[in-house]
């Protein structure tokens, strides 16, 4: 989901950007427009995380998958051993490509005994002092559990896989050796990979880490070693201003505590619904929830994109709805799920 | 360059696309909407293209510039040999990153002597047999030197960095043993990358290769392992549907030979304009040419912008000019330039 403001500007703006005559998707990413429309970008994310000056702030591609393999390909050598929190699929998924990058990855803390309904405990786990990094997935959007807190690995860097956090609220990015993140959920459309990495990291990848994925070239190219993904970043930009727009991220926090904490109400206080997620780890993003009765899941996904609510299959693996609350989906939104959701309940219940 | 018909089109359905109340932006990948709408795209592809049922056609990330690393990762083991025609610098860098890939490089013909104004002549050179495949590059855009014959190796495949040519003219897929392009010339917006390979050249891929960029995975997954670039897959099927509206690639080839065949004639016949290309390796696509006078150069680029003729700076490395023509270019666009150019002939010559 896109803010209505940001599609309809680039909408307007789609033949003609900047009183070019040419759409952005035209222009040369060597010429002055687009270096100052990406530099521009870079400049307002910075502002609005609060970047520190020794982060690289890289526009990459191949998504949040592709940093899985290109994280160790950049940080590691092969026979390294990286620690990793599993909370979930994407965790799961990012150990899996560690490992074919020919790592030992050391799993300090393992949710499988919860289905994934919890995460690990502050200080309930030990990062072994010879791990290159600490790799955890701070929301899960399968089983949706998100960590309410920063895990402190001391001296060894922390990576995080934001692809379906960022920019939900603010963060504190000097806690993070590398922060990554897919853009498609609450940065634009498909096709941008953010990463934020702390200098002194960089500058060690492999030497068969292909140029478009070592981050120090990267950098020193300012992402545009070859040709970027132009119309993504543009409209990674164009959200960021909505971002400021509409209050910056304290305010974008408020409003998404907001939204989760009304539909885990409804939710908690209906016999006909239910969140197994415990509590203190329960996701403002990704809500999944089941119905007392299983055999009224297909009527109730018909009936609700008739109502216009689209999106709410579970994940297949966990079967159920999911609602995600991405920065987009306004509380209106929320209410008019929640509304549907009683209606259904005391039709059906 | 983007055809006006496919923008505008773009553009009047960007909030609202096939009555879904959402911009393609926002489907997900995993609906029937966009499922339909990237398999429409290959489909297309397909028909226009003639590719053979034994080829996938896979949509991935990363550019050309990814390639350059990613078919080496596919299709090789370290110490293995390709041969490879050295045509100028999308060449040169294709034979870098196959080295950082640990293999052995064999450049079979250069054309370095003649400063890249030449391909080497069908016969001249021998592929060896023990290579895994021969590289070449139909068209070096910054040179503007295109090969007008598709070399032969015999059973060793053929592989082809299609960049800036592909849907320019037909060509016979069966070939080659693997065609790529990024999309930005030819296919659509930035962000995108075509890859056309023959199916027993699949599934071989070095262990460390991420999976995003595993050719056997990728198709195993329709080329949705993980969130594609929506938007330029959408806009590559609009790209599509223009081509075959206004001919195929038949009639392309026609308006693409005319357009240079124009401008080649009258860089010929004037001494106030030169291209130093052998006439029968001259590009289609990218035309360079140089001024009598170098000391003119700023001012021609000058007014040439003000006459709205931009993106004319030849590349920094051989200077000069340089009009590049690709599919969306109209003859009228060429015309435009040539007047342009005859006028400032005229006073300044």
């Amino acid at each position: 989901m896109l803010p209505t403001e940001v599609l309809e500007k680039a909408q307007s703006e789609l033949t003609d950007w900047q009183g070019s005559g040419m759409s952005v998707m035209e222009v040369s990413h060597r010429g002055e427009a687009f270096i100052e429309c990406a530099a521009q970008a870079e400049q307002k994310l910075r502002r609005l995380l609060g970047v520190p000056d020794n982060y690289k702030v890289l526009f990459l591609q191949g998504g949040a998958t592709g940093q899985f393999s290109v994280i160790p390909m950049n940080l590691t050598r092969p026979g390294d051993t990286v620690a990793l929190l599993n909370t979930g699929q994407w965790s799961a998924k990012a150990a899996k490509a560690a490992k074919a990058q020919q790592l030992t990855v050391d799993v300090i803390a393992d949710e499988a005994a919860s289905r994934y309904t919890t995460v690990p405990a502050p200080g309930s786990y030990t990062v072994p002092p010879d791990a290159v990094y600490l790799h955890y997935t701070p929301n899960e959007t399968i089983n949706g559990v998100e960590f309410g807190y920063v895990p402190d690995c001391g001296d060894v860097p922390l990576v995080g896989d934001f692809s379906s956090t960022i920019l939900s609220r603010p963060i504190d990015v000097s806690q993070y050796g590398l922060i990554y993140a897919g853009a498609q959920k609450n940065l634009g459309p498909a096709g941008l990979t953010l990463v934020i990495v702390r200098q002194d990291l960089t500058g060690k990848a492999r030497s068969t880490t292909p140029d478009v994925w070592d981050y120090a070239t990267m950098a020193a190219a300012d992402s545009m070693l070859n040709t970027p993904p132009t119309f993504a970043i543009y409209l990674f930009g164009l959200i960021l201003d909505w971002v400021e727009a509409t209050g910056g991220l304290a305010a974008m926090a408020q409003r998404n505590r907001a939204k989760a904490a009304r539909l885990y109400a409804a939710i908690d206080g209906s016999d006909f619904y239910a969140n197994p997620v415990c509590p203190t780890a329960r996701s403002w993003m990704n809500v999944p929830f089941s119905l007392a009765d299983t055999s009224l899941d297909a009527d109730f996904l018909a009936q609700a994109e008739a109502h216009g609510l689209t999106n709410l299959k579970g994940h297949r693996s966990v079967g159920g709805m999911r609602a995600s609350l991405y920065n987009a989906m306004p509380l209106a939104g929320v209410e008019a799920l929640i509304g549907f959701m009683d209606d259904f309940a005391n039709q059906r219940g």
